[in-house]
């Protein structure tokens, strides 16, 4: 990310924080697109907010219930769903699986948290899929 | 995720992919919440196929015209952005811009194949957003 325009002595191409020299439909286009990718983070952002508040209610209901927090069957059929998904959504499957990793890696986190307050005596591993 | 049920020996908490000896409304209650899961992660693998169509473009559109890869301040006010958006959802900010750069690490790996099939002579950081 240390990349500077100063790279690029042969043509001085602009900056898109700096429009002089580039044609306006360009852009316009540019614009365009990066209208479309803030609404989809913004999307993005607030669904993830909904699936930690589900994941949040698996995490108290399991640990009041005493039910184990590892689902290995349940992972495993979670993956090769998503990896499905993303083929027949021109997404590298790849690329999904490793999302829900990460993702999953913070739910064991707020698990964590959820395992110190309700003196739970589960361990930390899966329990809010 | 090595976490077996014979770790519990003490009232043997069944599994829930064997309902045998849970509560039919606590089952219930965890197949609702999965089931919202699962929903939502289809609609973030659907939102982030969309989300890489519109980086593509972005990076042919900046091969076609030569503008540099960088853009350090578009880059802080998407972090400042969604850490606010995360804030009003009560998603950990932190999260947020987390998933941001594991997401542009993905964008960068796409760019890195959209500049060795343009004949690109830029370079790879940071060009699709």
């Amino acid at each position: 990310m240390t990349h500077s325009t100063s790279d690029h002595t042969a043509g001085q191409p602009a900056t898109p924080g700096d429009p002089e020299g580039i044609d306006p439909s360009v852009l316009d286009e540019l614009t365009r697109l990066r209208d479309s990718i803030d609404n989809i983070d913004a999307a993005v952002v607030h669904m993830l907010a909904e699936r930690f508040k589900c994941t949040q209610q698996v995490g108290h209901l399991k640990a009041a219930h005493r039910l184990p927090p590892a689902d290995p069957a349940r992972e495993a059929r979670q993956i090769t769903r998503l990896r499905q998904l993303a083929e027949s959504a021109k997404l590298d499957p790849g690329f999904a699986e490793k999302l829900l990793n990460f993702i999953i890696a913070e739910v064991i986190r707020h698990h964590e948290t959820i395992a110190r307050s309700d003196n739970g005596t589960e361990g930390p591993e899966g329990a809010l899929r």
